[in-house]
Protein backbone atom coordinates (compact mmCIF):
# COMPACT_ATOMS: atom_id res chain seq x y z
CA UNK A 1 0.00 0.00 0.00
CA UNK A 2 1.01 3.79 -0.45
CA UNK A 3 0.37 4.45 3.10
CA UNK A 4 2.52 2.22 4.90
CA UNK A 5 1.96 3.64 8.54
CA UNK A 6 -1.40 4.64 10.01
CA UNK A 7 -2.43 6.56 12.90
CA UNK A 8 -5.59 6.35 14.69
CA UNK A 9 -6.38 9.16 17.28
CA UNK A 10 -9.84 7.87 18.78
CA UNK A 11 -12.46 8.95 21.40
CA UNK A 12 -12.61 7.09 24.45
CA UNK A 13 -15.55 4.55 23.52
CA UNK A 14 -15.32 4.62 19.91
CA UNK A 15 -13.72 1.73 19.35
CA UNK A 16 -11.03 3.41 17.76
CA UNK A 17 -8.06 0.63 19.32
CA UNK A 18 -9.96 -2.51 17.87
CA UNK A 19 -10.69 -0.54 14.82
CA UNK A 20 -7.12 -0.11 14.42
CA UNK A 21 -6.21 -4.18 15.59
CA UNK A 22 -8.50 -4.98 12.50
CA UNK A 23 -7.16 -3.01 10.04
CA UNK A 24 -3.60 -3.65 10.90
CA UNK A 25 -4.70 -7.62 10.95
CA UNK A 26 -6.30 -7.27 7.49
CA UNK A 27 -3.14 -5.80 6.38
CA UNK A 28 -0.72 -7.74 7.84
CA UNK A 29 1.55 -5.12 10.03
CA UNK A 30 1.89 -4.66 13.29
CA UNK A 31 -0.24 -2.70 15.93
CA UNK A 32 0.92 -1.03 18.61
CA UNK A 33 -1.13 0.76 21.48
CA UNK A 34 -0.56 -0.24 25.08
CA UNK A 35 2.80 -1.93 23.28
CA UNK A 36 4.35 1.30 23.16
CA UNK A 37 4.73 1.74 27.24
CA UNK A 38 6.85 -1.14 27.27
CA UNK A 39 9.23 0.09 24.63
CA UNK A 40 9.50 3.45 26.00
CA UNK A 41 10.06 2.23 29.81
CA UNK A 42 12.91 0.39 28.53
CA UNK A 43 14.37 3.18 26.67
CA UNK A 44 13.79 6.16 29.25
CA UNK A 45 14.42 4.15 32.56
CA UNK A 46 10.77 5.52 33.77
CA UNK A 47 8.72 2.42 34.95
CA UNK A 48 5.93 1.01 32.91
CA UNK A 49 3.36 2.15 35.72
CA UNK A 50 4.38 5.79 35.51
CA UNK A 51 4.07 5.90 31.88
CA UNK A 52 0.81 4.28 32.12
CA UNK A 53 -0.66 7.13 34.11
CA UNK A 54 1.20 9.85 32.67
CA UNK A 55 1.26 8.82 29.23
CA UNK A 56 -1.59 10.68 27.05
CA UNK A 57 -4.30 10.35 29.82
CA UNK A 58 -2.21 12.77 31.48
CA UNK A 59 -4.97 14.17 33.96
CA UNK A 60 -2.55 17.48 35.00
CA UNK A 61 -1.56 18.27 31.43
CA UNK A 62 -3.71 21.23 31.34
CA UNK A 63 -2.44 22.14 34.91
CA UNK A 64 -0.55 24.95 36.22
CA UNK A 65 2.01 22.53 37.78
CA UNK A 66 2.24 20.26 34.94
CA UNK A 67 3.44 24.04 32.49
CA UNK A 68 5.75 24.84 34.94
CA UNK A 69 7.05 21.36 35.23
CA UNK A 70 7.44 21.23 31.83
CA UNK A 71 9.07 24.71 30.97
CA UNK A 72 11.09 24.92 34.00
CA UNK A 73 12.99 22.25 31.95
CA UNK A 74 14.71 24.48 29.52
CA UNK A 75 15.38 27.15 32.35
CA UNK A 76 17.40 24.69 34.40
CA UNK A 77 19.18 22.70 32.05
CA UNK A 78 17.13 19.06 32.33
CA UNK A 79 13.74 17.51 31.23
CA UNK A 80 11.43 17.47 33.47
CA UNK A 81 10.11 13.73 34.13
CA UNK A 82 7.09 14.91 32.27
CA UNK A 83 9.20 15.99 29.15
CA UNK A 84 11.13 12.76 29.33
CA UNK A 85 8.21 10.46 28.98
CA UNK A 86 6.75 12.80 26.12
CA UNK A 87 10.20 12.76 24.33
CA UNK A 88 10.77 9.34 25.01
CA UNK A 89 7.52 8.04 23.56
CA UNK A 90 8.34 10.87 20.61
CA UNK A 91 11.56 9.04 20.08
CA UNK A 92 9.87 5.16 20.17
CA UNK A 93 7.10 6.54 17.51
CA UNK A 94 9.45 7.71 15.34
CA UNK A 95 11.53 4.50 15.48
CA UNK A 96 8.76 2.17 14.73
CA UNK A 97 7.64 4.38 11.62
CA UNK A 98 11.22 4.06 10.34
CA UNK A 99 10.95 0.61 11.15
CA UNK A 100 8.30 -1.01 10.10
CA UNK A 101 4.58 -0.45 8.52
CA UNK A 102 2.45 -0.43 11.19
CA UNK A 103 -0.44 0.75 12.85
CA UNK A 104 0.04 3.57 16.31
CA UNK A 105 -3.23 4.31 18.19
CA UNK A 106 -2.84 7.71 20.04
CA UNK A 107 -0.09 9.25 21.84
CA UNK A 108 -0.28 12.49 19.22
CA UNK A 109 1.53 10.15 16.84
CA UNK A 110 -0.45 12.14 14.18
CA UNK A 111 1.50 15.54 15.28
CA UNK A 112 4.76 13.55 15.48
CA UNK A 113 4.89 11.83 12.31
CA UNK A 114 2.99 15.12 10.47
CA UNK A 115 6.27 14.84 8.10
CA UNK A 116 6.28 11.92 6.87
CA UNK A 117 4.32 11.42 3.34
CA UNK A 118 3.55 7.20 4.11
CA UNK A 119 1.09 7.87 6.68
CA UNK A 120 -2.55 7.91 6.92
CA UNK A 121 -3.75 9.99 9.90
CA UNK A 122 -7.42 8.61 10.95
CA UNK A 123 -9.96 10.02 14.10
CA UNK A 124 -12.35 7.64 15.15
CA UNK A 125 -15.29 9.36 16.68
CA UNK A 126 -19.20 8.16 17.40
CA UNK A 127 -22.12 9.39 19.21
CA UNK A 128 -22.95 9.09 23.19
CA UNK A 129 -25.08 6.04 22.55
CA UNK A 130 -22.18 4.15 20.94
CA UNK A 131 -19.50 4.96 23.08
CA UNK A 132 -21.18 4.59 26.32
CA UNK A 133 -22.66 1.07 25.43
CA UNK A 134 -18.63 0.06 24.38
CA UNK A 135 -17.58 1.25 27.59
CA UNK A 136 -19.60 -0.50 29.40
CA UNK A 137 -19.01 -4.16 27.50
CA UNK A 138 -15.33 -3.48 27.20
CA UNK A 139 -14.34 -1.93 30.60
CA UNK A 140 -17.78 -2.54 33.29
CA UNK A 141 -19.28 -0.15 35.44
CA UNK A 142 -17.09 2.12 37.85
CA UNK A 143 -19.74 3.51 39.28
CA UNK A 144 -18.94 7.00 37.75
CA UNK A 145 -21.66 8.49 35.41
CA UNK A 146 -21.19 7.54 32.09
CA UNK A 147 -21.57 10.95 30.71
CA UNK A 148 -18.53 12.19 33.02
CA UNK A 149 -16.60 9.07 32.36
CA UNK A 150 -16.80 9.67 28.67
CA UNK A 151 -15.49 13.22 29.28
CA UNK A 152 -12.71 12.86 31.95
CA UNK A 153 -10.83 10.88 29.56
CA UNK A 154 -11.50 12.91 26.04
CA UNK A 155 -10.60 16.26 28.08
CA UNK A 156 -7.36 14.46 29.36
CA UNK A 157 -6.67 13.44 25.78
CA UNK A 158 -7.80 17.20 24.14
CA UNK A 159 -5.44 19.22 27.03
CA UNK A 160 -2.53 16.55 26.41
CA UNK A 161 -2.63 16.69 22.60
CA UNK A 162 -2.88 20.74 22.92
CA UNK A 163 -0.14 21.16 25.31
CA UNK A 164 2.37 18.60 22.60
CA UNK A 165 1.29 19.92 19.85
CA UNK A 166 -0.19 23.44 20.10
CA UNK A 167 -3.38 22.13 17.75
CA UNK A 168 -6.93 20.63 18.36
CA UNK A 169 -8.02 17.90 18.89
CA UNK A 170 -10.78 16.24 16.97
CA UNK A 171 -10.73 18.94 13.95
CA UNK A 172 -10.64 17.69 10.55
CA UNK A 173 -7.91 19.29 9.38
CA UNK A 174 -5.41 17.62 11.15
CA UNK A 175 -6.50 14.00 9.63
CA UNK A 176 -6.26 12.42 6.24
CA UNK A 177 -9.80 10.58 7.13
CA UNK A 178 -12.64 11.01 10.05
CA UNK A 179 -14.86 8.18 10.76
CA UNK A 180 -18.17 8.25 13.12
CA UNK A 181 -17.97 4.71 14.28
CA UNK A 182 -21.47 5.01 15.32
CA UNK A 183 -23.17 5.33 12.34
CA UNK A 184 -20.57 3.67 9.99
CA UNK A 185 -20.23 0.49 12.15
CA UNK A 186 -16.55 -0.96 12.94
CA UNK A 187 -16.20 -2.99 9.79
CA UNK A 188 -17.10 -0.27 7.48
CA UNK A 189 -14.69 2.00 9.60
CA UNK A 190 -11.84 -1.08 8.27
CA UNK A 191 -13.21 -0.93 4.90
CA UNK A 192 -12.87 2.51 4.65
CA UNK A 193 -8.99 3.22 6.41
CA UNK A 194 -7.67 0.33 3.83
CA UNK A 195 -9.31 2.30 0.93
CA UNK A 196 -7.96 5.14 1.93
CA UNK A 197 -4.55 3.74 2.43
CA UNK A 198 -4.21 2.81 -0.91
CA UNK A 199 -3.91 5.83 -2.32
CA UNK B 1 -28.55 3.30 -0.83
CA UNK B 2 -29.64 3.49 3.03
CA UNK B 3 -28.90 7.13 3.27
CA UNK B 4 -30.84 8.69 0.34
CA UNK B 5 -29.33 12.22 1.06
CA UNK B 6 -25.42 13.37 1.54
CA UNK B 7 -24.97 16.54 2.59
CA UNK B 8 -21.33 18.25 1.91
CA UNK B 9 -19.88 20.87 4.10
CA UNK B 10 -15.97 22.32 2.70
CA UNK B 11 -13.27 24.41 3.07
CA UNK B 12 -13.11 26.87 0.07
CA UNK B 13 -11.20 25.26 -2.84
CA UNK B 14 -11.10 21.57 -1.27
CA UNK B 15 -13.43 21.05 -4.37
CA UNK B 16 -15.93 20.02 -2.35
CA UNK B 17 -18.38 20.97 -4.72
CA UNK B 18 -16.99 19.08 -8.01
CA UNK B 19 -16.75 15.60 -5.17
CA UNK B 20 -20.38 16.49 -4.79
CA UNK B 21 -21.56 16.51 -7.98
CA UNK B 22 -19.61 13.78 -9.33
CA UNK B 23 -21.40 11.37 -6.08
CA UNK B 24 -24.61 12.49 -7.59
CA UNK B 25 -24.42 11.33 -11.18
CA UNK B 26 -22.81 8.23 -10.05
CA UNK B 27 -25.51 7.53 -7.88
CA UNK B 28 -27.93 9.14 -10.18
CA UNK B 29 -29.76 11.66 -7.73
CA UNK B 30 -30.13 15.67 -7.85
CA UNK B 31 -27.51 18.10 -6.70
CA UNK B 32 -27.85 21.15 -5.53
CA UNK B 33 -25.56 23.48 -5.17
CA UNK B 34 -26.45 26.94 -6.28
CA UNK B 35 -30.09 25.95 -7.34
CA UNK B 36 -31.12 26.67 -3.91
CA UNK B 37 -30.57 30.20 -4.24
CA UNK B 38 -33.60 30.29 -6.85
CA UNK B 39 -35.81 28.26 -5.04
CA UNK B 40 -35.18 30.56 -1.82
CA UNK B 41 -36.09 33.36 -4.05
CA UNK B 42 -38.83 32.11 -5.60
CA UNK B 43 -40.45 31.43 -2.04
CA UNK B 44 -39.23 34.28 -0.27
CA UNK B 45 -39.52 36.83 -2.80
CA UNK B 46 -35.76 38.36 -1.47
CA UNK B 47 -33.46 38.67 -4.80
CA UNK B 48 -31.28 36.18 -6.21
CA UNK B 49 -28.41 38.88 -6.17
CA UNK B 50 -29.30 39.42 -2.07
CA UNK B 51 -29.31 35.72 -1.75
CA UNK B 52 -26.09 35.36 -3.10
CA UNK B 53 -24.30 37.94 -1.18
CA UNK B 54 -26.03 36.98 2.14
CA UNK B 55 -26.47 33.27 2.15
CA UNK B 56 -23.17 31.29 3.75
CA UNK B 57 -20.69 33.78 2.76
CA UNK B 58 -22.56 36.37 4.79
CA UNK B 59 -19.23 38.64 5.83
CA UNK B 60 -21.38 40.35 8.29
CA UNK B 61 -22.37 37.12 10.32
CA UNK B 62 -20.05 37.77 12.87
CA UNK B 63 -20.80 41.65 13.47
CA UNK B 64 -22.59 43.40 16.28
CA UNK B 65 -24.94 44.35 13.33
CA UNK B 66 -25.77 41.67 12.25
CA UNK B 67 -26.37 40.05 15.39
CA UNK B 68 -28.72 42.79 16.47
CA UNK B 69 -30.34 43.04 13.58
CA UNK B 70 -30.94 39.14 13.86
CA UNK B 71 -32.11 39.10 17.57
CA UNK B 72 -34.16 42.45 16.96
CA UNK B 73 -36.66 40.26 15.17
CA UNK B 74 -38.04 38.51 17.93
CA UNK B 75 -38.17 41.63 20.16
CA UNK B 76 -39.98 43.63 17.37
CA UNK B 77 -41.69 40.59 16.42
CA UNK B 78 -41.05 40.83 12.62
CA UNK B 79 -38.18 38.53 11.65
CA UNK B 80 -35.10 40.78 10.05
CA UNK B 81 -33.73 39.95 5.80
CA UNK B 82 -31.14 37.98 7.06
CA UNK B 83 -33.36 35.59 9.54
CA UNK B 84 -36.12 35.59 6.75
CA UNK B 85 -33.25 34.59 4.05
CA UNK B 86 -31.99 31.89 7.19
CA UNK B 87 -35.52 30.68 7.45
CA UNK B 88 -36.26 30.38 3.47
CA UNK B 89 -33.00 28.68 3.07
CA UNK B 90 -34.38 26.00 5.81
CA UNK B 91 -37.42 25.49 4.43
CA UNK B 92 -36.24 24.88 1.34
CA UNK B 93 -33.43 22.53 2.58
CA UNK B 94 -36.03 20.29 4.34
CA UNK B 95 -38.02 20.45 1.54
CA UNK B 96 -35.56 18.96 -0.86
CA UNK B 97 -34.85 16.17 1.85
CA UNK B 98 -38.23 15.52 2.33
CA UNK B 99 -38.87 15.30 -1.51
CA UNK B 100 -35.91 13.07 -3.03
CA UNK B 101 -32.35 11.74 -2.72
CA UNK B 102 -30.40 14.45 -3.40
CA UNK B 103 -26.83 15.75 -2.40
CA UNK B 104 -26.34 19.34 -1.26
CA UNK B 105 -23.20 21.33 -0.71
CA UNK B 106 -23.36 24.00 2.33
CA UNK B 107 -25.78 25.72 4.17
CA UNK B 108 -26.19 24.20 6.85
CA UNK B 109 -27.81 21.59 5.75
CA UNK B 110 -25.64 18.69 7.94
CA UNK B 111 -27.25 21.36 10.56
CA UNK B 112 -30.54 21.38 9.50
CA UNK B 113 -31.11 18.03 8.29
CA UNK B 114 -29.44 16.46 11.91
CA UNK B 115 -32.83 14.63 13.15
CA UNK B 116 -33.30 12.80 10.01
CA UNK B 117 -31.78 9.02 9.66
CA UNK B 118 -31.41 8.80 6.33
CA UNK B 119 -28.56 11.60 5.63
CA UNK B 120 -25.01 11.08 5.86
CA UNK B 121 -22.99 14.23 7.04
CA UNK B 122 -19.64 14.91 4.82
CA UNK B 123 -17.23 17.59 5.53
CA UNK B 124 -14.28 18.17 3.06
CA UNK B 125 -10.69 19.92 3.38
CA UNK B 126 -7.62 19.95 1.66
CA UNK B 127 -4.12 21.66 2.51
CA UNK B 128 -3.19 25.18 1.33
CA UNK B 129 -1.37 24.23 -1.76
CA UNK B 130 -3.81 21.77 -3.58
CA UNK B 131 -6.81 24.47 -2.58
CA UNK B 132 -4.89 27.53 -4.00
CA UNK B 133 -4.26 25.33 -7.10
CA UNK B 134 -7.74 24.55 -7.37
CA UNK B 135 -9.13 28.26 -6.48
CA UNK B 136 -6.68 29.14 -9.58
CA UNK B 137 -7.70 27.48 -12.14
CA UNK B 138 -11.37 27.24 -11.17
CA UNK B 139 -12.02 30.85 -10.56
CA UNK B 140 -8.39 32.59 -11.69
CA UNK B 141 -6.26 35.41 -9.81
CA UNK B 142 -8.40 38.06 -8.58
CA UNK B 143 -4.92 40.01 -7.35
CA UNK B 144 -5.33 39.40 -3.40
CA UNK B 145 -3.06 37.13 -1.93
CA UNK B 146 -4.10 33.67 -2.26
CA UNK B 147 -3.34 32.82 1.43
CA UNK B 148 -6.22 35.88 2.56
CA UNK B 149 -8.50 34.58 0.23
CA UNK B 150 -9.05 31.31 1.56
CA UNK B 151 -8.91 32.40 4.63
CA UNK B 152 -11.21 34.80 4.18
CA UNK B 153 -13.94 32.74 2.80
CA UNK B 154 -13.59 29.88 5.12
CA UNK B 155 -13.47 32.63 8.08
CA UNK B 156 -16.87 33.67 7.03
CA UNK B 157 -18.45 30.16 6.77
CA UNK B 158 -17.19 29.45 10.07
CA UNK B 159 -18.90 32.35 11.41
CA UNK B 160 -22.47 32.05 9.74
CA UNK B 161 -22.12 28.47 10.95
CA UNK B 162 -21.79 29.27 13.56
CA UNK B 163 -23.68 31.83 14.81
CA UNK B 164 -26.85 29.60 13.26
CA UNK B 165 -26.03 26.18 14.40
CA UNK B 166 -23.71 27.25 17.71
CA UNK B 167 -21.48 24.68 16.60
CA UNK B 168 -17.77 24.70 15.35
CA UNK B 169 -17.24 24.17 11.88
CA UNK B 170 -14.86 21.30 10.56
CA UNK B 171 -14.91 19.55 13.73
CA UNK B 172 -15.06 16.11 13.39
CA UNK B 173 -17.83 14.98 15.99
CA UNK B 174 -20.64 17.00 13.30
CA UNK B 175 -19.67 14.87 10.35
CA UNK B 176 -19.97 11.00 9.75
CA UNK B 177 -16.90 11.84 7.25
CA UNK B 178 -14.36 14.04 6.70
CA UNK B 179 -12.04 13.41 3.81
CA UNK B 180 -8.60 15.24 2.82
CA UNK B 181 -9.18 16.14 -0.73
CA UNK B 182 -5.81 17.11 -1.25
CA UNK B 183 -3.97 13.14 -0.06
CA UNK B 184 -6.60 11.14 -1.29
CA UNK B 185 -8.02 12.82 -4.45
CA UNK B 186 -11.25 13.62 -5.99
CA UNK B 187 -12.23 10.14 -7.12
CA UNK B 188 -11.19 8.34 -4.18
CA UNK B 189 -13.16 10.65 -2.07
CA UNK B 190 -16.41 9.83 -4.28
CA UNK B 191 -16.08 6.16 -4.27
CA UNK B 192 -15.36 6.43 0.30
CA UNK B 193 -18.48 9.09 -0.07
CA UNK B 194 -20.66 6.04 -1.62
CA UNK B 195 -18.97 3.33 0.24
CA UNK B 196 -20.00 5.15 3.61
CA UNK B 197 -23.85 5.90 1.63
CA UNK B 198 -24.30 1.97 1.03
CA UNK B 199 -24.48 1.69 5.22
Amino acid sequence: MAKRIITISREFGSGGHSIGLMAAERLGISFYDNQIITEVARQSGLSEEFIRENEEYASHSNSFLYQIAMSAAGSYGYPSVYQKLYEAQTQVIEQLAERESCVIIGRCADYILRDRTDCLHVFIHADYEHRAAHVLEKYGDNGKPMQQRLKDKDSRRRNYYRFHTDRDWGVCANYHLALDSGLLGMDTCVDLILAAARV
